[in-house]
């Protein structure tokens, strides 16, 4: 058995005493049950998670992949594709927006190269690259299938390897010049519509050129007929390295009982492929933030995820998962630090 | 003229020159433009509110009040009464949900006891009280319009002497068995809606007994028949003490260039008889969270306020404003650290 089929095989479901236990604490707080709404939920979650009523979530990475894309040279992105690896390098350094919040929130980055189209090594940068960015969609297969597997399991090994170094609490980001184009091509595979029900902006594109950026996917899917219950085949044929790469960090986080925080619209297409991959993923995932691309509200409800955040931001990098962080702790220690009504009276 | 009139009139409108810099400075970072959505709308108004392009909003505080309501009588509510006194006191001592929220993010509470249906003294409260709950709205009046005018002004006084003391930034709270009655009776007046269409469950009310409820709105606004332009008169006839107070932080905050963290459901009903009183209140508000209750779309429609978290938080106390702190001010460490491309090479 490959990795990727044995660490799926590994993920089990949650862990229905200790969710019952921590609904118990819950409801024992001085509140009206349920009224900390989501704040209630993530802690159930993480408590099943977990496998216990009282866990840590303080040690905390944010795991972001890096690729570039064949299909940029159909002119689906307003930037020059160098920004890839321009900008990766200050996701490590933190002078990004995923860097800057990840200081404020006091979470490390980690971040590989699995496919940027450049041949020096970057400061500070994992060396894990495939190869130098996809083929070209629109042309051929993105990536052959034993690349697709590759980079999921790249993401397994990087989840392993933080996990091993005792982070508690995974988020994912990713850069790649033109990756929204892949990751709603993802969306409008898995979830049955037309692509241009699921093409936006991405980092700024012109209005007018989002009906092109939709006809280039449609040509993709429609050139390369990916099989819509197969997820390494629609990774292969319409995916990118870094969304690989994002879906095996869901895939290894879930197999070894550590949450993982989902990111914007890259990291929907990945969860989106993790969740093909292996439905019980979903109960490993929380959703940070609602992206302002269009397909976000379809890929959330396909996954049944509801984001935390309402921010209409659309950076990507990891930045959303990185805000969502202090909220998923500030549920942690309101549950863990609020009274209980057996502590105050309160007249019961 | 009265402390109420003097304050509102003292409402500037934002400083355009701050906010220009401040998108200048937005527009340099290492990012798409406009790509970090709401962080950024944040950040902007926080120049246009203190009139400078860097701002500190680290000293902060949750101004809560805490107020009975003769409606309780008419069986709107699940708890008990006394669960106002009894709960408040747990707002100054950081027992409850906005004393341990507020622990997490570092910020202060102080508790004004305005209205709360008790004789003793509670401990850690500040004492303004008006009266021990408004009258029966279903029956009369809920209070005089010099009770209403009063509640204001204290609101704007408690504003006032938070922000001599330091306070950068302020957040409202409110406790108050049954005041979702009052709140969801105001948004219907300003709303022109049926009760029905924004009366729920509030902390914890049987579903059937939700037309009732609606019905009891209904009865309170045919027989006093609040004037819609009129917010002191609608305060007066259908309001409740802490929520006029609520109003009046608002008015004070904006009147001394203070931004102001609106809360749930009834800071929204708060927001809404500010914003009447003077338009230029919105300015000077930030919305927290989206509140699980009904009525919530229609009153942040029309104060034109867009959440930052969407929690399904119906705990109110200030407990969404306190959460919403640590956006903001992880929004304001963005916008001052990250860097921008005059700092490093992005090719341009």
């Amino acid at each position: 058995m490959s990795l990727l089929e044995i660490t799926s095989k590994k993920i089990n479901s949650l862990d229905e005493l200790s969710i019952n236990q921590a609904k118990q604490r819950l409801d024992r707080l001085i509140k009206p049950a349920g009224s900390l709404g989501k704040m209630e939920d993530i802690c159930m979650q993480l408590a099943g998670i977990y496998g216990s009523k009282h866990f840590d979530t303080s040690k905390k990475v944010i795991i972001a992949f890096a690729g570039d894309h064949g299909v940029y040279e159909e002119g689906v992105a307003p930037d020059p594709q160098n920004i890839t690896y321009l900008q990766f390098p200050n996701f490590a350094n933190g002078l990004c927006g995923v860097g800057t919040i990840s200081k404020f929130v006091g979470c490390d980055v980690v971040a590989v190269d699995v496919g940027i189209n450049c041949d020096h090594k970057l400061e500070g940068i994992i060396d894990r690259k495939i190869r130098k960015g996809t083929s070209n969609m629109a042309k051929e297969s993105a990536m052959s299938r034993k690349e697709a597997i590759k980079s999921l399991e790249i993401g397994i090994e990087m989840a392993e390897k933080c996990i091993n170094e005792g982070y508690k609490i995974v988020g994912i980001g990713e850069m790649g010049i033109c990756n929204t184009t892949p990751s709603s091509a993802i969306i409008s595979v898995i979830g049955d519509c037309d692509p241009l029900d699921v093409t936006g902006i991405g980092a700024g594109l012109k209005k007018e050129r989002i009906e092109h950026k939709a006809n280039t996917i449609r040509k993709a899917i429609e050139l390369n007929k990916p099989n819509p219950e197969d997820a390494v085949d629609i990774l292969a044929k319409v995916g990118g390295f870094e969304i690989g790469a994002m879906a095996g960090v869901i895939i290894g986080c879930s197999a070894n009982n550590i949450p993982v925080v989902v990111d914007g619209f890259i990291s929907y297409a990945a969860a989106l492929l993790a969740h093909k991959i292996n439905p019980r993923t979903r109960d490993y995932m929380i959703a940070s933030h609602s992206s302002a691309e269009p397909g976000t509200e379809k890929a959330l409800e396909i996954i049944k995820l509801s984001p935390v955040l309402n921010m209409d931001m659309r950076l990507g990098e990891g930045s959303g998962a990185a805000l969502a962080f202090n909220i998923i702790e500030a549920s942690n220690y309101t549950y863990t630090n609020m009274a209980t009504f057996d502590e105050v009276d309160m007249g019961r």
